[in-house]
């Protein structure tokens, strides 16, 4: 469905002063790429139109723009026909930040609802936030039930799978992991949300929808959106190493999702729907 | 210029279930409020239009809507002639969650460029997303030099200061200081980018624009968008307690800020413009 993407230059080699202890030494350090990426949409016949930009890291790219097109409500799983780097555009710079989504139907770029889900009409609350989701979410199956000892496990296992992290200290990461705890995927950004999007739009691309049988972990906190993301996906565990927010559990309470957090050093808060956790 | 804002509920209560060492019990936690907030503005006689919606945590709501306004580009220093939140919206859920700014001059609400500061006719790259702020930014102040002691220990007065993170250890801060190290102004926020832009917005609306005697110190990351923002507000130097991103480094480069990162115990990284640390 998507061809394939070329190997991108997620890490940037720079010279930088380090300062310890009133002593300062030049030494070459490694930071983490970030750079636009431009996502684009359009129906079959259609010239894919800019939908939006967001600062990301270089690498899984596709899984991003499909992940964000999806997660934001603009495609559905099956309206995927190709995904594919602009190859129209001026300079070798630019080639590598513009992703083409082209549909199986028309594309309505009018409805973009992403920093307008709420306006005047539907109400600017918490509550019309949840509304709108709720419209475009499939209902979050009952399973599966996951081992306490499974969950509080995850942040490590996303640790030592995290690349990058090691090299920049600079990145989130969000893992897909089975209920018995074995990592599916991983994906790291200088974004929250971007992370959660590759990690989904893979699976997308990989026909995996939705990803009932599924626990998301993310390496901070649990915002609204990343609840919402999870919602939009399926995924019915949501577990983070800090804190969610006071809109991300109200998300996951009404739409049946299991949201974790402060999981480390053998303990995890459970702030809904603790059914799941055995 | 700004009518006295409520306060608002900031923390959450919520019951949850803690589970430790396989050992559930309930008990109360407190969460960190998330809520969205409708930024509108128009101009003197005009009916304020929406401009975005961000997911923020209550309070400095109309510092965030002017900083936000300003940091995007959208207004300048002396625009602002009144900040309200909207008076005829249908529940008083609503009431707190939309900012209207009146500006003394007619406003464009086409120039909105969040999400879209890049598009194909201007390049998709990080040049051309630093070629972007260029045309908005004044040029930072050569000034001031700080010592290295001063700024090792900003991470932990900025951390002192967080009166909500102690209840709920899920929220960023963005702290101004002075050169001597004195803090001047803290806020933290569920967002990274709304805790700086309350931090420059209730500059602005106190007349101190630009802030060339400033550092600006966040509770994470230095992504692009936190040094642009500090650029247009004419903050010279930017300090991180955790990693920059490369974009973040080019653009203190281009625009003659001094990025710090891994600030802690005792040490930091200087990543550009490294003569204002003594």
């Amino acid at each position: 469905m998507a061809v394939s993407e070329p190997l991108r230059r997620n890490l940037t080699p720079r010279r930088i002063v380090a300062v310890s202890d009133g002593v300062r030494s030049e030494r070459g350090d490694t930071l983490v790429t970030e750079e636009p990426l431009e996502i684009r949409a359009g129906g079959p016949g259609q010239e894919p139109g800019p939908v939006a930009v967001t600062m990301r890291t270089p690498g899984g790219d596709f899984d991003l723009a499909v992940g964000f097109l999806f997660t934001e409500g603009l495609i559905q799983p099956g309206d995927v026909r190709r995904v594919a780097y602009c190859d129209n555009l001026p300079g070798q710079d630019q080639r590598y930040n513009v992703v083409s989504v082209t549909l199986e139907r028309p594309f309505d770029a009018s409805r973009l609802r992403r920093n307008f889900f709420a306006t005047s009409s539907c109400g600017v609350c918490g509550k019309a936030a949840l509304d709108d989701i709720e419209v475009r979410c499939p209902p979050v199956a009952a399973g599966p039930e996951v081992r306490a000892d499974v969950l509080v496990g995850l942040p490590d296992a996303l640790r030592e799978a995290q690349r990058m992290f090691e090299r920049t200290g600079g990145l989130h990461a969000a893992g897909l992991f089975t209920s018995e705890g074995e990592l599916v995927s991983v994906h790291e950004d200088v974004g929250r949300h971007n992370a959660v999007d590759k990690a989904i739009g893979e699976q997308l691309l990989a026909g995996n929808l939705p990803l009932g049988e599924r626990i998301l972990q993310v390496s901070g906190r649990a915002s609204f959106e990343i609840v919402q993301k999870a919602a939009v996906a399926g995924i019915p565990i949501v577990s983070a190493v800090s804190a969610p927010s006071s809109l991300a559990v109200e998300a996951g309470e009404r739409f049946g999702l299991t949201v974790l957090g402060f999981v480390r050093d053998g303990r995890c808060n459970v702030y809904t729907h603790p059914e799941r956790v055995v």
